[in-house]
């Protein structure tokens, strides 16, 4: 029996998909392996076969099949329905950016990120300016390509293409009620803690015993160390395909968590792409369903599950055994305290659990008024610095510690932030429903078992795919449209507690 | 103005180049870092990415572009036009290899090494006989396609394949003079070393120390480690693309020399590769000229430059350096006579510098045998151990040690032995002339210095690229046509001396 068009689409997605794998690969290896003088070929590497993607996926065949399948979509089930919605959301993407806005992006990218750089070590963001307009000019261009085909308003279109299915005015709502409760949280929290500041951890924490304990921890969240790794990179991260998938951290000899909870943070990434719908891993349906549920479960491990008196309690004799440590500072209450300690800083990098969400808020306004052309380009270090004051009561001394701290514009990433917020909101609704369906969840942790979690999580989220838009996930898995409701009701409980 | 047909092929081919070049890092990654259970995943990787870019090398594009740039052939330089002739076999090559004989040689050659490992482990050959009868169907099938294809007999267009520009009766020539020589020479030799048998090696030489020994060894050779890597695997190799590099080799804690000499011959490789035109790149004239001259480059490191008396003389302080040793069996004359003991084996890959091509000249008859219908493959376990009791005077007891003990056949590589022998031959021409031309060679290695060897070698032969058939660049590097004197002269003077 000939193919269906569904069918044949089904085994065009099915290359496109090892070309990604192909491609997370090289970033990879760039980033853990690679020898310092080898980046031009990798360069070209990555645009050779990026291209040939964006080839394969904007073929006129495609298009063909797309209609057809479209056209026959009655026949087909839910999960190849979703399937094919996911095609043509791809499709539509990749065909409203055409290779040469494409080639113009990287070209005015690869020279903004220089500019930054050099900014940077200037402390000037003049320096910069004139590239991050060049960088703005072609994001709108692609905005508003992408509004078109996608039906969208341009930034909600660029918010779409990381986080199908979340709108500016779901972001609007939620951002507002984090606005209203945050700072006051912030100021009781920093209060609270004044009163009882935790014991500093003293020496130093060789890395080797750092990695065998990251490991450890890492075995007992079902981290597959069969099909997958744990490196070193110079900022953690996560790359590749359920079945070959890569997490890093980067250990500090002079703190034993930063490395720790980067890589905990990696393996809530490792395990929602290991727990993706193995029937459909070689489909769009069956990827992640977008940046923001993919932060939501590094943030649930990292902050939720990690920094918590149940997890102190499974990691105290960890630390012990591995660190061989002891003293009064390494007492449980005293660790909990330095996981959760709440601080005003002016780096979004540094921020705390508490103020991080205040980071992201201030980037999500400044980056719409920008790409409406409301706020000039030259006016960002002041406008920076006025709404951090405003909204975190402290004012960066220069633009360093300002408005050039972060790479994302530098790279084209608008519409990116907000994932960051949004994925602790969402984190925080899922572990309250998590909680209430395993009421045995701290013991649990406690006993470094995380097999319940895992399973809750694979059932409600990870075995979703991308089958439904993020807000009908929520609903599924937490019987609540998403809101802010339990992600501040957990900050509350957890920073302003008296006890 | 508009690109010439020959442009627009150049442009082709530099984005196959990119293909070819993440291909060889997915490799690498598999044998090297890729963790046990990820080589589903990785394989459908591979599968792709080479599906793709047979493709892109069969398009009507490409061919249109071949004959529009070949009847312009009259305005293209010297270096264009031997690129035009390498793009032109190439693309025979994979026209002439249909997807759908690729696909069941992979589905075969698949089968027949799950049962070649199973032959082996119960010892008998009858278990792989059948499957290794289907892969010689199929390789019949390829050759007489790639014959048609480039106008030449079938078993010389598999070797057009491996090593352009060398036929059978080449081959036949020298491993003709080989075989008159090579019998009589190695009774010589085995009499002449058992009159000065060496002290054994005795003791453990930690990982740790070897690998830092040979990495010091790589970096004297040129190794460029900002643009190469290290590493260790299963068997050794070299993958990457010049400006990526990366050898691989093994460590024996009871042997201090097949780690390091694996790594020599793989940056014999790896130096090649560096030292290809870099002006060409990313295209097919600037690739290495095939399989017999690359194995030349790795012998004539391994072989003829370092089991020599001048290089034990720059190694000795670094093995007491590295390896913290010292006593009798660690003098020059005792090393030496250990790096070039010669012994009857039956193993191909334990076989010393002087019988190794006896090996070889065993598998090129029984192959041509085979493919021809000659020799059954039924019969094969006779054949080969009655062949190699004649050359060699030792007989194979059981099928692991005789024909069971390459993977050669089982993947399909017919036509890929010959240059493992012509690779010994063409280093020992090479060699001659080199030590003509730099008459303080001996000094010069003996110091650790490799300079003036790399200088030559990029001038006469890596330097080349392929631009010239393997005949021409000989004649061009040494003033004569490749034959198997120089190289029998280099063997006898070494293994026949009798100081």
């Amino acid at each position: 029996m000939a193919a269906t068009p569904y069918q044949q689409l089904e085994q065009e997605f099915r290359r496109l998909h090892a070309f990604r794998g192909a491609l997370s690969l090289l970033r990879w290896d760039a980033a853990v392996m690679m020898p310092r003088g080898s980046s031009d070929v990798r360069g070209e590497q990555l645009a050779a076969l990026e291209t040939e993607h964006h080839a394969l996926l904007t073929t006129p065949k495609v298009a063909r099949l797309l209609e057809r399948a479209e056209a026959a979509a009655g026949q087909l089930e839910d999960w190849q329905l979703a399937n094919l919605r996911e095609m043509r959301r791809q499709r539509d993407h990749a065909i409203a950016t055409p290779p040469s806005l494409i080639a113009r992006l990287a070209k005015v990218t690869a020279r903004a990120e220089v500019f930054w750089v050099e900014a940077r070590k200037a402390n000037d963001f003049k320096i910069f300016a004139p590239h991050l307009e060049e960088v703005v000019h072609l994001v709108r261009d692609k905005a508003a390509l992408l509004g078109q085909a996608r039906g969208l308003a341009p930034y909600d279109a660029l918010i779409d293409g990381f986080t199908p299915g979340i709108s500016t005015s779901d972001i609007d709502t939620i951002f507002k009620a984090l606005s209203q409760k945050l700072p006051g949280l912030i100021n009781e929290a920093i209060e609270v803690q004044a009163a009882r500041p935790p014991l500093p951890l003293a020496g130093k924490f060789g890395v080797a015993r750092q990695r065998q304990l990251a490991a450890e921890v890492l075995k007992a969240l079902g981290f597959p160390f069969d099909r997958g790794r744990l490196d070193e990179s110079e900022h953690p991260f996560t790359e590749g395909v359920p079945g070959d998938i890569r997490v890093t951290t980067r250990f500090d000899a002079s703190d034993p968590f930063t490395g720790l909870l980067g890589a905990v943070h990696e393996t809530g990434h490792a395990m929602y792409d290991l727990g993706l719908p193995q029937a459909w891993r070689d489909q769009p349906v069956g990827r992640d369903r977008g940046l923001a549920l993919e932060e939501s479960q590094s943030l649930l491990f990292e902050m939720n599950l990690c920094r918590s008196r149940a997890f102190v309690s499974y990691l105290k004799p960890l630390l012990e055994k591995f660190l061989q440590v002891s003293g009064p500072e390494w007492a449980e209450e005293n660790l909990y305290r330095l996981l959760t300690r709440v601080k005003r800083s002016l780096i979004r990098m540094d921020a705390d659990e508490l103020t991080y969400p205040v980071h992201i808020m201030l980037r999500y306004e400044l980056e719409k008024r920008i790409l409406d052309g409301e706020l000039p380009v030259a006016q960002l270090p002041e406008a920076w610095n006025e709404n951090l004051e405003e909204r975190l009561g402290v004012r960066p001394g220069n633009d360093v510690d300002g408005c050039l701290q972060d790479i994302h514009w530098a790279v084209g990433h608008f519409g990116y932030f907000p994932s960051y917020a949004l994925g602790a909101v969402i984190a925080g609704q899922l572990h309250e429903a998590l909680r209430s369906e395993l009421p045995s969840l701290d013991e649990e942790i406690a006993a470094g078992r995380f097999g319940g979690v895992m399973e809750w999580l694979r059932d409600n989220v990870h075995g979703v795919g991308a089958r439904l838009p993020v807000q009908d996930l929520m609903k599924q898995a937490t019987g609540k449209p998403l809101t802010a409701a339990a992600y501040l009701r957990y900050l509350e409980t957890k920073y302003l507690e008296t006890s």
